[in-house]
């Protein structure tokens, strides 16, 4: 007698006609539903469970002692002791999906780990089955195993009669074997190294959760906040590599510390760390020199996606864990440009889009599924407070939005609702923007020299040049100076430009563009109508532009969360045309023309 | 207008058509000829020499810095300075490949080694070519490369300007950069780990020469001259296994420094250690209990090809470069077959072929095709002198040959050509053979109590026993026991019923068989006619046994010199049947059989 079995999975339906007498494990798992049973079908590890919700049979002895009678009632069962004797209605739990959330951008994705581990219970040799302990390990691993550690093979030589073994594997290799269950799991490090802040995210990979995050500022800012500055400090200065190199390990290995000890983890339970950050913060992390990076060709080091291990770094995760760096693109396009694409699938849309990276430097990309160029500008520091008289980044004290109302009066908001010491890169956009449209600006960007009185009660001078009181308030006087407004414009034509010449490259205009990505901690703060009325985004593509916050980061996570993302990022890398703006013949003519507002 | 270019290529002849003005060397390597360019067919590096025997172009300045005046009158050019104007005949220098010749096995293998280098000259960066510098290498080396040591973007960085660069490459992994040319080169060391002797020979992995060898006694004797009594002291003694495994260490380590220093090489030239051995002396090697190999159902911990890195046993060769065991196949078919099995292509031929390894174990194997069976028998180390009453090894002092002739006088020779002092192997067989002959033994192996007197005056006892007397020279008296007769009874039994069982298995009989290939030191020594005399192997095969000699460290070095045979080795492995003799239900009603002479 045949007998239907109708599978439901996820969205999915699907029937299966099968023997009277059959077991359901084994025809789900000769069907290629991914099914674990780490007990071998015995009915003991409770892996295997299943929702009949037609057709359930009668409960057995070991379901009642595995499964509790709220799940028997509803019609749960253990796959492998259900012998298929009439028709039945089988649901599959949901595949794994762990869900990254981050401001502005929401995605889920599958669990696939380069770290996985699997609960085990070897058969017992006997002389008709004197296959190999290992082989019998590698028998029961759902996943193709090649190669084994000397310190496995140890532990296989201890634990061979146990009932219950843990096994873990990274990629095709069997690094670690426990005696018993799981226990407490293994985890993974996403890094976002950036040249101002370095941020971990400690992540769960048996269930995909972000379980905490660490955030420090980069240590080798005290050689120089900008890269350059600090490259040049290890041409310099002897030793001045390794010192760099050695302050960023030390407060790595810090956060490690801090991570695993409050979320009462082991070093041992750290298995692998991925790392996003700018070509240079790549090369210096590593102990390169980054010099050729700086000067021109501007050729760096490596660009591709590089493993390590552990001890290479002195690094403090588990031994046989490894570090994994993201690919870059070019020394001026880095792992962090990747992570941004990746956190958007931009290799994947059929339509045009842009991303916009905007930093100490401006990383720019427009992509049509494999076609894809990218450029680097040197926006320059500008757009985040910095080389800005009375700038300052981000932080409580800085103004961080304002704006001159109808009647000439002002109104602002200070981060942390307290009296303004600064202006932060957002703050400086909306003046900057503000200015220009009540007309205190020439196109050029140069302070009109007629001001109606109104205005004028406004102006002031620094070092002999004309000076915007951006406050009325006493003591602290905080001014927008004639130079701020001219490094704002280097910024932002320079953007501008790198978004023109990509589009010119590529042979579309602003309305071929579907989605505008900001990336970046000051693209989030950003006020977009400010960018736009600027120029820094042309205003045509003022809708269409979406934040995603910190895509670099995102990008890190995925990528150490499911490792067929990670090996995107390489094709994507590999996809990338690199266009150098320095030695393009229309730079200049395009510079000049984008520096007016 | 079009060229015929005719290529002869080893054996082959092939022509092309190409347009005139075409690059030889380019049309060369579109055309799948493995032709070696390092320094990019700049007419530098003289790599890319081939034999013009027709139509040979005039010769350049270049080529005649490069070419002595002998080779271009010959007609050799450099076919990347050739640009083909006329029909060419074009000779390609022949395939490398190493000559591996040993005692009753001459075989050439193809190079094609795990660790390759090469000599490259990248080239300059420029705005327009802003590859990064390891890309630069990646795109001038011939074979894929994947992986790169944190080491080589350390020197990566230095040697950036570098016209000649050296890349070692280990599988897809960039393993080291040297400034320069090539130098010393690499090399790899093949080990038959034998439970009595150990082997080390040193092959040049650039040549495939066979440049030393090394062998010392197996400093594991002083714990027990068989593995089971090595088993039994690591179960009896505290800190036994850890004792096991340092003694070999040690005498491994003084090995590889000999080898390096007599031939005045660095321990970072040796890349790849190549290992073969018995399935105990692999557990020992690793530290590993071998306790459930020695106790039924005899299963080892492992037996797939294990890779270690020279820190995990302390081995000192390069620390980047790994230690590679042969498979094993059962707890009693060891990597040493598996070697056996390489170094004669068991699995390759079409017909049915026999493998007999006789140590202190008798494995034998049958096979054809991918169909193969092994199974181990107890010989006992009786066949190799020991347990015998005067037996010894076979050195200087030892019978090896022995005859009664029809006058009833005894002739014999004593390896050294001295005074005997005992029995080696190969003797011992020769006499029992003798004595089966000349009527002093029953069938079933006892001494006849009626002889003739000419026959009884050799006849004494010993341990009221009777024992014949081997030699009349005084003072030494050696004698062969009845006792020494059933332990050869035993070994020669055991062999002849698993050769029995194995045929039975296959169902075909000795005539079906093709060849017998006899292993080991015992089976180089082993006089054939008394061999099949006694039984160990039967008469029907006599006249189709080749001995091959030390096939195990044949295979060693084959598998060092071959990556394709290594997976070979991979393969047989995988495909063999073990066929486990206790369990058998014939086994002691054969045996029984087979005792007899």
């Amino acid at each position: 007698m045949n007998c239907e079995v109708k599978i439901h999975h996820d969205e999915n339906r699907e029937s299966l006609f099968v023997k009277s007498g059959e077991n359901l494990l084994e025809i789900l798992q000769n069907s290629d539903f991914s099914i674990n049973a780490p007990c071998g079908g015995k009915g003991l590890c409770g892996k295997c469970k299943v929702k009949i919700t037609a057709g359930a049979p009668t409960v057995t002895s070991q379901e009642r002692e595995i499964l509790s009678r709220e799940e028997l009632n509803q019609g749960f069962r253990l796959a492998c002791l259900v012998d298929i004797k009439t028709d039945l209605t089988v649901e599959l739990p949901p595949e794994q999906k762990a869900e990254i959330v981050t401001k502005g951008l929401e995605r889920k994705v599958k669990l696939a780990t380069r770290v996985k581990q699997f609960c085990l219970s070897p058969a017992e040799p006997t002389i008709e089955d004197q296959r190999d302990y290992l082989t019998r390990i590698q028998d029961q691993l759902p996943v193709p195993v090649e190669k084994v550690n000397h310190s496995v093979l140890e532990k296989l030589e201890k634990f061979k009669g146990a009932d219950y073994l843990t096994a873990i594997v990274k990629g095709d290799k069997l690094v670690q074997l426990k005696l018993g269950d799981p226990g407490d799991g293994n985890y993974g490090i996403a890094v976002d190294m950036g040249t101002t802040t370095v941020v971990l995210y400690l992540l769960n990979l048996e269930t995909g959760d972000e379980v905490d995050f660490y955030s420090f500022t980069n240590p080798q800012s005290q050689f120089g906040a900008d890269l350059v500055s600090r490259v040049n400090y290890t041409l310099e200065k002897d030793g001045g590599k390794e010192k760099l190199q050695k302050v960023l390990i030390t407060e790595l290995n810090q956060g490690l510390e801090k991570l695993i000890n409050r979320n009462e983890l082991t070093q041992d339970q750290i298995w692998e760390v991925k790392i996003v950050g700018n070509t240079i913060m790549l090369h210096s992390l590593l102990g390169l020199n980054a010099e050729s990076i700086v000067k021109a060709p501007y050729i760096p080091v490596f660009t591709d996606p590089v493993t390590l291990n552990p001890a290479d770094l002195g690094l403090k995760l588990n031994s046989a864990g490894e570090i994994n760096l993201l690919p870059a693109i070019s020394g001026y396009v880095g792992a962090d440009i990747v992570g941004d694409m990746l956190a958007v699938d931009f290799n994947l849309y059929e339509d045009w889009n842009l991303l916009i990276d905007i930093g100490t430097n401006g990383e720019i990309v427009l992509g049509k599924g494999n076609e894809i160029f990218a450029c680097a500008t040197a926006a320059g520091p500008a757009l985040e407070g910095a080389n800005i008289t009375f700038g300052m980044a981000g932080v409580p004290g800085a103004i961080s939005e304002y704006e001159i109302k109808a009647n000439g009066e002002i109104d602002y908001q200070v981060i942390g609702n307290q009296s303004p010491k600064g202006i932060c890169g957002s703050g400086l956009m909306d003046i900057i923007a503000q200015l220009y449209k009540q007309g205190f600006l020439k196109k050029n960007g140069a302070f009109k020299k007629e001001l109606p009185p109104r205005q004028r009660m406004w102006m002031t001078s620094y070092e002999d040049k004309p000076a915007y009181k951006v406050t009325n308030e006493s003591p602290a006087e905080i001014l927008l100076t004639q130079q701020d407004i001219r490094e704002v414009q280097l910024a932002k034509g320079a953007v501008a430009t790198g978004i023109k010449i990509l589009l010119n490259k590529a042979e579309i205009d602003y309305e071929t563009v579907n989605n505008v990505y900001l990336a970046g901690g000051f693209g989030s703060q950003i006020n977009i109508s400010s960018a736009t009325a600027l120029g820094l985004i042309p205003s045509e593509l003022k809708d269409k532009v979406i934040k995603i916050g910190n895509g670099a980061g995102i990008g890190a996570k995925l990528s150490l969360l499911n490792q067929k993302l990670s090996r995107m990022a390489e094709e994507i890398a590999d996809q990338v045309d690199y266009i150098e703006l320095s030695s393009h013949s229309d730079f200049q003519k395009i510079f000049m023309q984008e520096m007016e507002f």
